[in-house]
Parts: C-alpha cells; sequence; structure tokens
C-alpha cells in the first residue's frame, strides 16, 4: 500500500434528520478531542460519578446502578435482556417493529421464552391486551416493551405499566433508545425496572454508549440468578463494581474519550433543562408535521401515538422516495431516514432529535422537499407547507404571550 | 441540581506510562471532533473500507472478515469465543494470567468446557505441552492463546501454534490486544484464525473499538454452527453483512467518531510502517529496562519471552509500590500499573505503547524514580538509570550507523 492512497479524512456537511445520529454540539466534539486520562484516574473516577448523576436526573430517578455501558443502543438492548432473562424465564415482548423483533430475538438468544404481544406496525401495545395475557399465562420474569419504536414513530404509553408488571411480580424492561431526552421517561414514577437507551439520538452525544439504569427489584432479580449471565463483558454485577464508588474494581478498560463526550452532552441536557428541551422537541415536531401535511406526508402512528423526535410519514405513491433522499443528501446534504422490513419504499423517518431538533433545520427540510417536488411536477403550489410551519411556531410564540 | 455543580471539564497532564490507553496523537484527538455522518452514508461507508484495508496490513493478512467492533478489546475477547464456540464445543486454553482466565471464563459462559493449561505467572505455555495436550485428548474445536498476557508482560511464541492446531483441526484463537502494532502479528503466516486487539495500546487510538479478524477457516465454522450466536450484538453473521461491500445491511449503529479516530491512528502505523513501529518499540523497552535494571527492578518474564510495550518488573521488598506510583501520578503527572491478581503489589507494569513508546517519556520516567527513590532513602546514586537507558539508545545509533 502507498502512503498516497489514505488522505485527510474531511466528511461533507451534513443536516442530520434521519434516526440518528443526531447532530453534534461544538462543545460535545471538543470534549472528544480533549487528552486522555487513564480508566481509574482518580480525576476520571470523578467524571464517571458526574455521568451517573446527570443520567440519574435525565432518567428521573434514584437508581443507583445508572451508568454508561460501554456500547451501542443494541448492546443496551442485549445486556438489560442478558441480565435479567435466565434460561427458562418467560418475558412478555411486545412486538409493533423492528426493534420489538429484535428484542424477542434476545430473549430467545439468552435462554428465555418469547411471549409475543403482535400489533400492526405504527400502532403500540394496548395495556388491556398486556393485562389480558399477564392474567391468562403462568407466571413471567419480564415484560419488554419499546417506548420509541424508532422503525415507525410509535409512542408507547407507559404510565400505568409498571403498577400492572407489579400486580404480576413481574419486571418492566423499556426501550427508551430514542425517546431519552426528548420525551418525559420517568423511570421512577412509572415504575420501569430496566431502561437502556442510546447517545447518538436525543442526547446528541456520538453513538457508541448505552445510558441505562436498573431499579432495586431488578438488582435483586440479578442477585438472585442461579447462573451466570451469559455475557461476560456484559454482567452487571461486574460492571457496577467498578462504577460504584466503594469498590473500583478493573472490569475493562471504560471508552474514556466517548465518556467525556457523554458528560458534555448530559451537561447541555441539564443546562437547557429537561422540560424546556421536551418542549422543544414537541414544537419542532408540531411544524414539522405541519408543513409535511402540506405535502401530503402523513404521519404513520395516530394522534397521541406519535414520537416528535421520530417523524415517520407514509408516501402517496407519485413520489419516488429513494431518488428524493439520494437528491437531499447529495445536492442538499440532508441525511433523513427511509423504511425498515416491511415499511421499505413505504415510509420517511425524519429524526428531530436533540441538536437536529431546531426551527431553521425543519424550515430548511421542508424548503428542499417543497424545492425537489416540484422539479419532478408533484407539487404545484409550492410554499404552503413552509409557511404552515413557521405559523406554528408564530402560533406557539402567541400561547407562549397569553400564558406569560 | 444546580448547574453550578457542573464546571468545563479540563483533564489534567497526564503522561500515560500504564497498561493503556496510551497517549493519543493530536491528529487522532482532532479526527475524534470531526461533524459526524450517518451510518449509512455513502462517504462512511468509504471510510469503513479504509479502516478495513489499514487493519489488514496491521494484522498482516488478507482476510475478508477484518473489522472493528463496536466495543473494548473485552468485547472483541467475547465476540470471538461466542461466534467460535458453541454448547458442548471443547477449547484449550492457555492460562498464565488474567486474561487467560478470563478467556477461560468466557467459554464456558458460552456453553464451551475448558481444557485449561495453566503455567505459573509470568511464563508461555510451552507448544510442546500444547502438543501433548492435543494428542491426549478428544478433540477440541479451538485452542486460545494470549499472545500478550497484560497481567504478566510475557509474550506468546505464536509462530509455530498454528500448524499444530491445523494437525488436530482446531481453530487457533489469539488475544493481542496488547501486541498489535507494537511486535509483529503475523495472521496469515502463523495460521491464526481469529485475533483480536484493542485500540488502546499499540494502535494509540482511545479505547472503545475492538480490531478484529477471521480466517475463512473460522468463518466455514460460523456457518457450521447449529445454534446460533448467544450474542446478537456480537454474532459476526449478522455483523458481517454491515461491512460487507455488498449487503451494507444495518445491524447496529456504528460508532461514527470512534471509527473517525481509529482511521487516524491506523494511518499513523502506515505512515510509519510496521517494521520501524516494531523496531521502535524494541528499543524503547531495552533503554527502559536498562534503566529500571540500575534500580533494582527486574522483569518478570525471562528474556526472549517479554512484551516491549508492556514492561513488567518485580519490586524489591525496600519499596511502598503504592506511594511511589501515587507520587508519580500526583506530583509528575505519570501513570503506571499496578500488579492484578495474585502479583498485587509486587510488580509494576510500565507500558510503552504507540504514542507512549518514546525515548523522552523513558527518560522523563526514569529521573522521576530516581528522585523518588532517592528522597526515600532507595538509592545512593542516582543518575545511573537515565544513564543506562541513554547508552542503549546511543549504542543504537552507533550499531545503526555501522549497519548502514
Amino acid at each position: 500500500m502507498s502512503t498516497a492512497q489514505y488522505q485527510d479524512f474531511i466528511p461533507p456537511s451534513r443536516l442530520l434528520l434521519g434516526p440518528g445520529p443526531s447532530m453534534v454540539h461544538p462543545r460535545v466534539l471538543h470534549a472528544l478531542s480533549l487528552p486522555l486520562l487513564g480508566h481509574l484516574d482518580p480525576v476520571f473516577l470523578g467524571l464517571m460519578d458526574e455521568i451517573q448523576a446527570l443520567l440519574r436526573a435525565t432518567f428521573q430517578t434514584q437508581n443507583e446502578l445508572t451508568i454508561a455501558l460501554s456500547g451501542t443502543g443494541s448492546a443496551g438492548m442485549e445486556a438489560v435482556i442478558a441480565n435479567l432473562i435466565e434460561p427458562g424465564d418467560r418475558a412478555i415482548v411486545g412486538v409493533n417493529g423492528i426493534f420489538g423483533s429484535r428484542l424477542a430475538t434476545m430473549v430467545e438468544r439468552h435462554g428465555g421464552t418469547v411471549l409475543p404481544i403482535e400489533v400492526p406496525w405504527g400502532t403500540t401495545i394496548p395495556l388491556e391486551l398486556l393485562r389480558d395475557r399477564l392474567s391468562h399465562s403462568a407466571p413471567v420474569k419480564a415484560v419488554v416493551l419499546v417506548h420509541a419504536e424508532t422503525s415507525t414513530g410509535a409512542r408507547q404509553p407507559l404510565e400505568d405499566a409498571g403498577s400492572l408488571c407489579r400486580d404480576y411480580d413481574a419486571l418492566l424492561i423499556v426501550d427508551a433508545v430514542t425517546s431519552l431526552g426528548g420525551v418525559p421517561v420517568e423511570v421512577d414514577a412509572w415504575g420501569i425496572d430496566a431502561c437502556y437507551s442510546g447517545t447518538q439520538k436525543c442526547l446528541s452525544c456520538p453513538p457508541g454508549l448505552a445510558p441505562l439504569t436498573l431499579s432495586s427489584r431488578a438488582v435483586h432479580s440479578l442477585q438472585e440468578r442461579t447462573t451466570p449471565c451469559r455475557s461476560w463483558y456484559f454482567d452487571f454485577s461486574l460492571i457496577a463494581e467498578y462504577w460504584a464508588d466503594r469498590t473500583r474494581a478493573y472490569h475493562h478498560t471504560a471508552p474514556i474519550s466517548m465518556l467525556y463526550g457523554l458528560r458534555e452532552a448530559l451537561r447541555l441536557v441539564h443546562e437547557e433543562g429537561l422540560s424546556a428541551r421536551i418542549a422543544r422537541h414537541q414544537l419542532n415536531s408540531d411544524a414539522l408535521l405541519a408543513g409535511l401535511h402540506k405535502l401530503d406526508l402523513l404521519p404513520l402512528p395516530a394522534a397521541g401515538h406519535r414520537l416528535p423526535m421520530l417523524n415517520c410519514v407514509t408516501l402517496p405513491d407519485r413520489i419516488d422516495e429513494a431518488l428524493v433522499r439520494s437528491q437531499l443528501l447529495n445536492n442538499y446534504g440532508i441525511e433523513i431516514g427511509g423504511g425498515l422490513g416491511p415499511l421499505r419504499g413505504r415510509v420517511w423517518r425524519i429524526g428531530l432529535m436533540g441538536e437536529s431538533c431546531r426551527e431553521a433545520h425543519v424550515l430548511t427540510l421542508l424548503n428542499a422537499l417543497e424545492e425537489i417536488f416540484t422539479c419532478h411536477g408533484w407539487l404545484t403550489h409550492p410554499g404552503r407547507a413552509v409557511q404552515a410551519a413557521e405559523e406554528t411556531y408564530t402560533g406557539s410564540q402567541r400561547s407562549a404571550r397569553r400564558s406569560a
């Protein structure tokens, strides 16, 4: 190999409005570039403590076992299943998209038996169906629900799921990869026993870590295992010994730079305030959907079940979706997501996550779509989509003034 | 929580001479701070292709399945075991330190039976012992050896291990977490079937990725599995579909920024040239050991079995090792490693890995040790350690001139 073939890498400018990764704040990028400390350096251990405190605030929990796992969101998913499901355990898994299916696969790989509740993609699991299943089946170890189904944009109601699971002595496991930091994820108030997320969605940190938290019930269940966790790397009983202030036992070398980045990303969440951040996500989604409506791009999930950070809209037949996505990327530098599985070619998934979730980005995207649609003759009255979004922002300012 | 409690994070200056992470080149730190691309962006996929080519050159292999796994070196370890060991498989595992023990644990967790070859810490597994075990036991699926035992500084000879394993139709699995990029790791020439490493050692990238490579024999063994890999996140048959140019099927969101960093770190390896880099590691280790000898700090492994990037030296009784390490860190900003397991309190592990492996660092450390030892009255003739190291460098220049 000649040296000449490897040039400086200069990424092209991108506006990331897909299902993640989202845009990353310059302060987080800067944090990633700081010189390294050792993984047992007292200063680094102090930074880990701060990350734990900031994660507890973001998950709205007092759980001691609240950490960032050294892997992506999917690693968080597998780690929670690997630790809480033992061979022979039964688990009810809500399946309404790719990530519910993936969870079911993981339960099986870790020796569990899956009792799926399958509902159409784009809908959510009705709690009545869950109650019915709990009351008519042999005891289950856990109920697994996806809060934010990134493949469909569906938002699972969870407020009453925890108490229902407690009635049947089941753990409640929740996938909050896409939701954390963009809509409320109230781990303690909702009685969630295990909740995991990813860094590259509404926390706007690069991908590579999985924030997660376990209730004392879940920790008790770890202690009651009769077989070791099938994964050593994901074994919470070992990982917790490294994160816990009283032990700090080496398990694996922590991903130092990524943890620098996560701390800064969480500090930005903290500075903005969780409720302001959640309101920002809702407002920008409202504006985007108002604009998309003018382009005949309508949300897949029903009202009240839509994720503001992952807007999944169905496509009229006349739209050549792959062509538009490629024009957005190549001519405008804008990334949006296509459909997965049965939704391939039928939907777009437009992410407004964390730093990507800004009025300017909503208007930029709508403008670009109007231009492309007009070029292809799919739109005869351009300007209405942008106008509808702008009216949403104006209306929101008016109502904010009124309530002030 | 008040905002005031989270300040800007400014890491103290550290010279990292422990068992990893090592110092990271400013070009790699800069790469980490570049804006993100999506994990399916064509430009990012091109960067992944370059990483694969650079990794093949570093592993000295033509293996198609050569990738960077989304987890630390320990994740690479578990992934290789999880994929190549099925329930019921038997594996011979060389156990001569922490990482051999960890491998044995992992084989068991993934359903395999371990046939350990245990030898004292600091020594290596004699191939005659391996041949004896292979010829006297029922067929084994794999032989697992640690090339660089980071807990003891022992360097396992591997040149003839591959052909021996082939004689018995066993796969050869090698842990090269600490060795890759610092001593030869000749995957194809030595007949290694699966080899994994970490980024934070001689590649001098932050921790968080596990470079790894699988031979066609190992890939064939994946295809012959009768049960799915127990880990979904680590399932090579799925991960390969994302890295392969012909498929690019989404598995999990790649750790974009870390992969930027790894590409730049590998480009630095490529620019220096593997043989120059290996010679640099050997020379600096020789100089360090010459200096440490004057302080009565002698290598644990026998000559010919020492890792140049991980210098494990035993401590005379008069040395208060924890005190010295804390003075090095707090007064000089130098991190070195203590002993693990049975070697706790009895050895130091001094890393000279990648960017940490420089003449200036060797001299800085020896100077600091001489000062501290003199202060405590453990040394009456300071200066000899630094002098011995300098003579090694001078001698090396002379012999280089002679051979020029």
